[in-house]
């Protein structure tokens, strides 16, 4: 099992470590990890996704949800916020997703628009932000412009950022898919350069190796894989999706195996809310086991907590 | 019939609540439901809309007719705003459509330009301003951002926000076309997590299944339909739009169903101004009738609200 | 003939009220009417259009002749307005036209960038601005983002703008062109759906049916076609442009027909200036007799001005 | 020979006069003529144009050559002008081209965009700006968009603005190509319109006949064309660059009659640096030999100065 | 050997001056040359940069390497700057790489969207900001504006700018490809006369000459190549890059040859990190002799130190 960092080793300056502390220490296990609570796919994929349990429909049922389940944060979309997290404000965080987008249109060279602010997420009382950053878009200088306005105001503002790392478009299903190995590693890099203070990646599959690039096209297990991922992330916390609900135990083992690796959590949401109210908190009990078991710590208490692959300081010298 | 949420739980902030009371409890039937006169068609389809009855070109004829009507408001753009309110400001109220567009250029990726600011809106007396969003546009991205700073004005001035939420483009078109049970769904859905206060749909066609997403690819009732689009809202309230002329009986029958699932009113225009005036007051006499049955609560005195399809509160209990 | 409202019922701001009361009643024949010279064609057509007058390439005549003719403005850009206004400031009303182009590119999609804004208007001593709008240009988008600031600073600083309402672009090529009844009717309403305050439109040719909307393939006079027009612009004063040179009794014609269906006036350029000095004085001389036969009313004196197409009000009673 | 205008005829504002007045009347031949020295061409074509002579490449080498060979001023981008203009700060008037582009790209649709700004000319000591305006181009609501925003704020802080007017494109091409008398006639023109101080083009080719305008399309010459030009610039001083290196008696021959024409001087580059520096002084010497001919007056002293091709006074009469 | 400009010779602003004296007499072998680490390929390729090394995947890592190698700085994109240089903060220069993108759509048209800002970097404590050009990209019209806010930035903050002067495109492509002497020699003219203090260019291969400009469709030497890239950059200071890792020997010869050529440094990637600690020091002992030998003298003592490639002074003599 991987060594984790100290959670004063991040680098991040005070109101990002204030919100983040609230999110990883003074909510759910207070462990460090986190299991968030995604609410947006009535926007992203259409009120389809809520026919499995119409329950799901209604956001006030699903905020009451995060805060017995003792999620970490709920993430939803402006409009969402604005009407339905005055009544329980502060007793769940908030993540205010920023950007979104329908599934309607054609998606070779996606670009997921703003529809709110980093400046409105402070008003609402939100303890961090998301955003969907399409990796690998034809459109992605205009992603990357969006984006670094985002991360520019959150650093301003002292709000941690996540990035949903996504990578999407004509390109990525060319060089072989949006969940290969060398996708999701590409995408937690380059989301971890650009400024994100937690990468959220779908799980990767290190099997997936037609048309990736030559050095992804070998065999790697799902251990090896998801590793490569936490490092490529650094110090920008990791956390794995869900994505499409999928048997329990499978989504038990990504988990696991994530955790592991050095990863901060998770953040499942149809897997959650497309069951009825009782299996969901079953399922929410079994994540919360695995989390409980790789707490990450708080204070590094002066100890060096420099990420295991490095050389040693003996090594160090200056050169002649 | 579906138990109505209280106006006071809306979660709307002071300025939108005191505009959006005027509308709904200060005006027309003064019970919470609304029927709104909308006159916009001279710029989204030409003068042709009013070769069925020349006096409607006239829009001083429309304000009148508002007035005498009893509608809850007339939503116009800003040239007939400024040139024709002046008379009767105040004795309606002015919803200021804020974009809008000719149907002449191809309408495969269509986009709304914004015709007026929130601020303007304020500065003419409205009471509230309307946006049409193009849902499944391929212009989305411009869409959104465009809404994205009309959704933060409103919200900056306390002015409520209509969205008139069109499923559109060549997308739409593919998948099962622009009245749709799925279409219009997911306009709604669309519409209420970016932000809207009020969603203008068409009326639901369940019968319209192909190409549409497989959960709407089967057999749904009218009355199902309209409910799982007024639940799709949720906390921004349905209006159902009249569309083209078409058969009393019918528009009658859309109405009931529409006040019957729990919507909050009607916005109908070609249907009330291209007939006489004398069939016009016949008219909205008639669709009065059916919103007077439909009262909606100005205020809860602390009842519970929440919508019907929640899980007993007996059942949320926190995780272990 | 048609009534003309009065001046004062024009719903316009104290600073518009202001200069157009000056172009209106305080220049050329003061009566209201207006004989306006547009000498933009140097940049929209090239110098080609002075071929037939040489003396007319020289700004300076063009300015002299305004003065002289009794022309109630003169539309020229920036260019010429910083270099040639100065020595006739105030001699003759300036209308600064703030947008244009060549015609050397390719149209299927126009659009008129800016080249000067309203402030600079104010500062040049203008009494008007002019802007070309495309209606029906695939470009639409654009276009009105465009004039919607030019809207919004021609009625902060209380500037009169008219808009060159003109069909264009690949979709009114297939819908029966520019000039057709469908198309200036159009066009017209557009223009005051936006907030013009008066609209400059080409003559419309009713019998131009091939591929307009169903509405106007239909027989209609150069009378029905042109009154029309005139009640789709209401309150934005309409007035009518001369085009490419043509035979003077054709054009008095059409100046004749216009001012009886209620037209304000005439904008004649090519017409004018693309024939000797005399011969031009000789022909707006004819030009001024038409107009002088259409006076509108400076003062209603309380008198309803509404226009005449309205339903009695005796009729407009409230709803049960 | 033309009669030119007054330098204070022009309708310049106090500080472009200062300034132009600097690079007219107390630089070079002090006449009111002008010798100007462009040197951007290894951003334009690349340093492929100094292998003719690579003490050219320096651009130390340049601004000294300016110096010494009388110029009236030096045109280069913002890179040379920060790092070289400052050792030989004010010894030559600093004409800082404010847009430019490589030639490596497809020029179907040219735009040379912004590479710096007013300012930063007035932050340099600059006495002029350059802009390339692509007169014809696809991308001319862009260029022109961004042109109004140099023009603006040249009015604004008194700086002599100088346009680079060059047909390009692919309508160019196919209408003619892009030293047609049409197509530098419409240029010219266009740039006045504009609001140009001065204007370089190209000296017009009337031969060139093949695709152009009908009004073009006839026997003209060169006289008759640069006359042309001369006057569809007006107000705005016209200059004839030298384009590629072409033979002395070809250049001093265009020199010639432009100046005869009324133009207000010459822009040559690659002519004279494209060359050694004992040759290059010889050409200067020639070419001034040929403005030192043509003086323009710095003064009226009440002169109406009026161009030539004006009605008698006599004829100005008010219409009745 | 060419002689070196002094370093107060180059024209550069007081804070410019500071920065950038600390980089190249502060820091590292302190003689004017300079040996920066970049490390932004995680963003411009993925991860799979690091396969050869995974030590390579921590920034950790590479701070320490670039500070123990005696580096003068070391260039990363924003996020592992916020989250890596604060722990050894000042005792590298950081160089903050302003804009970046992944390599995975296509790359016909590249541009390289700006992720972090100058003002960025100021709050970071860094020496200099880079910026990727993408000479000749079709889309460099968008290039050339976002790199000219970069560049009047960094002049107002006093922040030295070097250039990543890369050709890439289809015109490039077809021209000859990327690294030919041609593109090579123009890429660096270009971000010159735009502004750039220092440029980094790849070794230019002269023997690549198809499809290239005629100009340099001929027989030149490796020597001929780098020197004359080195006059077309003139007093923006040229750096060599390492590209991909090669063989050590062809590496130091091309550092040798840029050095002598009058260059002032190189910046190493790839083939620096690519292999173990060890290897890695001593390859940089390598390159560090290398630059030893040429000094660049920090202060001219009055000297005039003008570029060789000029034509005697006395040969300056004014025209007649």
């Amino acid at each position: 099992m991987v060594a984790r960092l100290g959670f004063d080793q991040l680098g991040l300056p005070t109101g990002k470590r204030a919100r983040l502390r609230r999110i990883l220490y003074q909510q759910g296990l207070r462990n460090g990890t986190t299991l968030f609570l995604p609410y947006d796919q009535g926007l992203e994929h259409g009120p389809r996704d809520f026919f499995a349990n119409e329950t799901a429909t209604d956001p006030r049922y699903i905020v009451r949800l995060a805060i017995e389940g003792g999620f970490n944060g709920i993430a939803i979309q402006i409009g969402l916020a604005e009407k339905f997290y005055w009544e329980y404000a502060g007793e769940v965080p908030l993540i205010l997703k920023l950007n979104g987008k329908t599934d309607i249109p054609d998606d070779a060279a996606p670009l997921s628009p703003l529809n709110a602010t980093v400046e409105e997420a402070v008003a609402l009382g939100a303890d961090a932000v998301g955003y969907t950053l399409y990796v690998g878009t034809p459109a992605q200088a205009a992603d990357f412009e969006q984006f670094r306005v985002v991360r520019a105001d959150a650093v301003r503002l002292g709000m941690p950022l996540i990035v949903w790392a996504y990578p999407r478009g004509a390109a990525i299903t060319a060089k072989g898919g949006t969940d290969s190995f060398y996708a999701v590693d590409y995408a937690a890099r380059a989301a971890s350069e650009l400024g994100a203070d937690m990468i959220k990646v779908n799980f990767p599959r290190p099997q997936k190796r037609s048309g990736v690039r030559a050095e992804y096209d070998a065999l790697f297990s799902d251990e090896e894989a998801i590793g490569a991922v936490v490092r490529s992330a650094n110090r920008s916390l990791l956390l794995v999706s869900g994505g499409e609900k999928a048997g329990d135990e499978a989504m038990l083992s990504k988990a696991r195996l994530t955790m592991e690796a050095g990863g901060t959590g998770l953040i499942f949401g149809r897997n959650v809310w497309q069951r009825s109210h009782l299996e969901a908190m079953r399922f929410v009990s079994a994540l919360r086991a695995v989390l409980a078991e790789h707490p990450a710590p708080e204070r590094s208490f002066g100890v060096d907590q420099a990420p295991a692959v490095t050389v040693p300081d003996s090594q160090f010298v200056p050169v002649d």
